[in-house]
């Protein structure tokens, strides 16, 4: 078989990780802090750390938890927050293990449309009026997993008003904020929350729970995640930290903040952010030319691209992505990031895909979506 | 105040641990597998650290779960298999997390006894034959958490033989087996039921499900440890490290992956037994000439020791554990490792003391006792 091409994996491949960075931030690691480095430490995350998240986010540190990767931030908050039947929002698409997570756990799944500036707000609030009321919103603003898009700041502030309105909480899910590479910055619901806004008379800190991950900035293999919220709610993440695992990984979280604060790390992300421009600019111009049957936003960060094949014509996802591996090349199929639907969508990651292998790539899943249909 | 000084935590002082050989064991763990270490891997662990303690324990891969620290394999393990209401035997007293692991998942927790030799199989014995059916029995081996004995090996094959007999799974917690200073090695039960034994004919391997940690043996920062078992159980925990983390830490398990197969090793090891081997005979010795009304059983390994003081005479370890940290001495009271009694037991950790704070740590704990009785 020919060479395997995989668009499966959110992960970066290791030719864009800095891998002398990491060497010398892990021997920086162990000789600025041999015992806090080497020791148990505490289930809140390795302190330095910890301040740095907090100074970065303009709050105290009693706001922060540093987790073994953002996934398990993720699992305290479900773990916390969701009694079985409790309504959960999240965005449709969105990551198939949030689905599974919140699944695993009783919530009652709604799932919002998500449109290019992301979620569908009007859809939410019809929902809202009818009598919904969720305990959270999982929403994740930016280059969306698997749908690629932004949301605006018209609907950043929208979504506040309405959680302000009608009492739940917005997970803001941002693991891709800083792998931007075109387009400005837009700001955190976070950090909106911290003021007035249309629709809310002053500041509601407490509307906003927010997450972030090392894993797209420093790699995924050194697990580490945070999450950042009131006080009181992170003790209770914090509580069951101790529980799960009595504190997070000392050595990793020391190697990020040498590595995320040392000199080498602005190059470091901006070899990561030229990269997935390349690689994403160089998918959305194969898929042109040889899918151009197929719709997609393409992303202004991020690691995915969600294609839309045309509705009506029979496609089946899982029949493409069986074609497709059969040529070598790996996709994620549709169905996976939804509840019902997405048979004619699949996700492509294009973090991983070195820029002279994607035009042969997607020559070969355009292969495979001819074949699928039999 | 005076210095403070510790018996509470279960963790080496920062002087022990071979930071230079962390050092080294990092680098090489980069250079010599950048994808592996830097990428996400998957909840199996680190492959090569997987494979190197499955040959250690005469299995194969799939036998073994790499997570974060045993206490991650323990959450999983007890997830997987405790439904509330479950009996599940442990030891009298036992380590205060597993108490509270069960109890938080609705176990009904059956305490047996402890005594210099391990867990009193006469009692539990009488407890199967009245009608208990525990769904595990929880037993750490060598150097027991809190009370320091170590289970001889005619207990253990008592033990094999009464999990065949009733049909309950022995939970073998080991975290200590290799920072035995004194003494020989006695066989694992995991070893043990892999062969007949007394009153079992044949080979039990599913009797036994092992764990084991590196917080002992490289550092507690590390986070590393392991479960040993049926494949198939070992699968359902893979299963819910996948919904929790993903991947455990690549880059913390591939440097002890470096570390423990590399040539300082030996003498890593060799210098944390030497010291934990001087702090507890140290400790010994302060406690007979300060404290000469306790009982104890002086551990062969591990970082315990558990101290007794005469039944009948009013003692309450909470007011003595209160007045020993007036005088800057921390220790842990006995009531936090049963679900009742221990008002007249603590535990001391030595594995943190320094030798020559020893004798002082003790003579300000025996004021502390003497001023408790009001």
């Amino acid at each position: 078989m020919a060479d395997s091409i995989s668009f499966a994996r959110g992960a970066p491949s290791a030719d864009i990780v800095d891998i002398e960075g990491l060497k010398e931030a892990a021997v920086r690691a162990f000789d600025a802090d041999p015992a806090g480095v080497s020791g148990y430490g505490t289930a809140v995350g390795y302190l330095p750390l910890r301040e740095a998240i907090a100074q970065k986010h303009g709050v105290s540190a009693d706001h922060v938890v540093v987790t073994n990767g953002s996934m398990q931030a993720d699992a305290f908050l479900f773990d916390e927050l969701v009694t079985p039947g409790d309504a959960v929002v999240v965005e449709r698409p969105t990551y198939d293990r949030t689905l599974k997570g919140l699944k695993e756990r009783g919530a009652d799944v709604r799932l919002i449309g998500l449109q290019d500036d992301g979620i569908d707000v009007d859809e939410l609030r019809t929902e809202l009026e009818g009598g919904l009321r969720p305990t959270f919103a999982h929403v994740i603003p930016n280059f969306q997993n698997p749908g690629g898009s932004t949301l605006s700041l018209e609907k950043r502030h929208a979504l506040l008003a309405l959680a302000a309105e009608y009492g739940f909480v917005i997970f803001e899910d941002d693991p891709y904020y800083d792998v931007r590479f075109t387009g400005e910055a837009l700001p955190r619901m976070f950090d909106l929350a911290k003021e007035a806004g249309p629709g809310r008379e002053g500041p509601n800190p407490e509307l906003v729970v927010y997450a972030c991950s090392f894993s797209k900035t420093v790699c995924p293999g050194i697990r580490v995640g945070y999450a950042v919220g009131e006080p009181e709610l992170i003790k209770a993440l914090v509580a069951r930290g101790v529980g799960a695992y009595i504190s997070p990984n000392m050595v990793a979280q020391a190697i990020v903040h040498q590595f995320v604060s040392g000199d080498r790390y602005p190059a470091a992300l901006q070899t990561v952010k030229e990269a997935l421009a390349e690689r994403s600019g160089a998918l959305g111009t194969a898929l042109k030319e040889h899918l151009p049957q197929a719709t997609f936003v393409q992303p202004e960060g991020g690691y995915f691209l969600w294609v839309q094949l045309p509705e009506g014509e029979g496609h089946d996802c899982a029949t493409i992505a069986k074609e497709a591996a059969d040529r070598g090349v790996q996709i994620v199929k549709g169905t996976d990031f939804l509840l019902e639907g997405g048979e004619n969508a699949f996700r492509l990651a294009y973090s991983a895909v070195q820029t002279d292998k994607v035009d042969e790539g997607v020559r070969r899943l355009a292969e495979a979506v001819e074949a699928a249909k039999g």
